[in-house]
């Protein structure tokens, strides 16, 4: 018998955030692909857009004027998910029809008033006065009552649904917990009560200890590519020191998340030297009103490329029926993202 | 204040099959969309393609002809996911990298030798023919020992990673449950046990008294769209009676099944005039040796189509970092489809 090598042979991979597993097959990452091409995205776009409702100074799809706004801008959704006003609910709950109103609050967070740029392309001290809203906008939110969860992400280019490339972001307030986070946390909370420290803490040292999963890292954070990554190229930025949100970021954290940001999704551009896509957020501890010392800030980066700045993984069939797949490990796309420079090649 | 109506509010339903919540936004539906537009499938295919390597007679990727077949053909995978060899394992696991090996089979199943054909252009009596291949691929593959679950799947359209659109699925069977179907049957054991009659049966009762989430039915089998559906026109078909897979069908019955893949197949490239894309696969019983009274045959169809063949709902940003989130509701969904002919938009 041949004896078991996880860069060849076919395994699972165990997830301890969502307490599942994911199938890993590496022999598959040189079969041929015959499929669906990726429009790419344009290279060089105008400093500023008449047509774009993200503008300074532009009016927006629902006819409200965007003041002329220089750096960050954030303002209500128009067409929102949830709608902050409360309802009356009587409606008995009957069998397998479980429904509960929900409410809550939807923003969107422009970066800057430049819309030729994308995270990557902005100074970190631009990027600075990103994390500076996401944390004023986090202690203004959990504020309110009615708001027990923030979760603040940013679809970058049209693969990931975004609709227009101005750079910016959304933060999508609700009063539940969301599934996914609800999750995490149950598996945060049973790992701190029997270890008493954050499992994040105890996984970031086993990564940093072994070394071949990490990506970049500064003072604060670091950039790693999960174990348990499901997305080729998937990533995630863990706080050194727990913190359980972004609240409690000082001054020089805030700056070094900025430059960790910066320079990952500068690394991202320059693995097919193009405007990488992707869906980021942060997980963070919920906003109502109980203690929390199960939580360790870290935030996931779930980028769709394979194999070129055309060429997607598809999530399908077999992925939405039965189990995530991935063929890469995340050995090797950690690998290839840790050799590339953090300088834009739009730069070099 | 307003009462809650689920017509109008945000609200979140529960998913007694995977034991999660889902966000339910009605008022959403109307959003302006700017955003990526995809490609139409291409409407008039020649019978047999040269260059397809499923077609009859053809030569694949890997070098192997296929046989002069006609009707249904399967092969062994040549760039499979899983390897049946197996291999040694004596890795310690430690901490949090925790893998295990994973051994298995892939199955490409085509439906007919006509390159032109979608199972809704083919007759009752083929897509019968396919039934009979799954059912026949599913007791050969539970006979062997390393064999624990087979999970039967087709990828249509090119927006669903699908390489080649010559009519075929995929069967992937495995020494493991997968991760959802595991979840599943965590839900359907606790839910037998509770109450001696299978989730799916009492849950199929309340959906046929309600009337209003069922797409089409015939004696044997209903298709309607889930309370909890979170594709736009997701649809689940579940067999009247328990079956706890598909090797309990009898001849009546694989007929049936042929009769409703074709009705709701159809009734879906009528909805935008299209050959309609979605991934589609069957949830049954393990092969593991074991009792399964709780299960309960069901198909799950995700098509990704939202609003037209060239706007699709993205599952990006929100709801992969928190929850699934859908815009029109299940009874909207399931009011439209009903409303569609069984006859296909190409024959009238
Ligand atoms: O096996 P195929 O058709 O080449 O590949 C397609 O289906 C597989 C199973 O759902 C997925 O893993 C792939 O991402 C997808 O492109
Ligand atoms: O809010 P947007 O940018 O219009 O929409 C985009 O992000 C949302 C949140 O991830 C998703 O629900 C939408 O499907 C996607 O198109």
């Amino acid at each position: 018998n041949t004896s078991f090598d996880p860069k060849k042979h076919p395994h699972r991979r165990y997830n301890p955030l969502l307490d599942e597993w994911l199938l890993v097959s590496p022999q598959r990452a040189n079969r041929p692909w015959q499929g669906q091409r990726e429009e790419t995205a344009e290279e060089n776009r105008p400093e500023y857009d008449p047509d774009c409702y993200l503008c300074s100074g532009n009016i927006r799809a629902n006819g409200d004027r965007n003041p002329a706004y220089q750096g960050t801008y954030v303002f209500n959704n128009d067409f929102g998910a949830l709608l902050n006003e409360e309802v009356e609910f009587s409606e008995e709950q009957s069998g397998f029809f479980t429904l509960l109103p929900e409410r809550g609050i939807n923003r969107v967070v422009c970066f800057s008033e430049n819309h030729s740029l994308t995270l990557p392309e902005m100074s970190v001290e631009h990027i600075k006065n990103v994390v500076d809203v996401w944390q004023e906008q986090f202690n203004e939110l959990a504020a309110l009552d009615h708001i027990n969860y923030i979760q603040i992400f940013e679809n970058k280019g049209s693969i990931m649904g975004c609709s227009n490339p101005h750079p910016h972001g959304q933060i999508w307030a609700q009063s539940s917990v969301p599934a996914m986070v609800q999750k995490t946390q149950d598996q945060l909370k049973s790992y701190f009560e029997k270890n008493k420290k954050t499992l994040l803490e105890d996984y970031l040292e086993q990564e940093m200890a072994a070394g071949e999963r990490i990506v970049t890292e500064n003072e604060h954070f670091a950039a790693l590519v999960p174990f348990w990554a499901s997305w080729p190229y998937e990533t995630m930025i863990i706080s050194k020191q727990k913190r359980e949100n972004i609240a409690e970021f000082s001054e020089e954290e805030k700056e070094s998340f900025a430059a960790v940001l910066k320079d990952l999704t500068t690394i991202y551009d320059n693995l097919f030297e193009t405007s990488f896509p992707y869906s980021a957020g942060i997980h963070q501890s919920p906003t109502d009103g109980k203690e929390h010392p199960e939580w360790h800030f870290h935030m996931h980066f779930y980028p769709p490329l394979l194999r070129s700045a055309e060429v997607k993984k598809f999530m399908v069939g077999y992925e939405m029926l039965a189990e995530a797949q991935r063929d890469i490990t995340p050995e090797q796309s950690a690998a290839i993202l840790r050799n590339l420079s953090t300088i834009h090649y739009k730069r070099k």
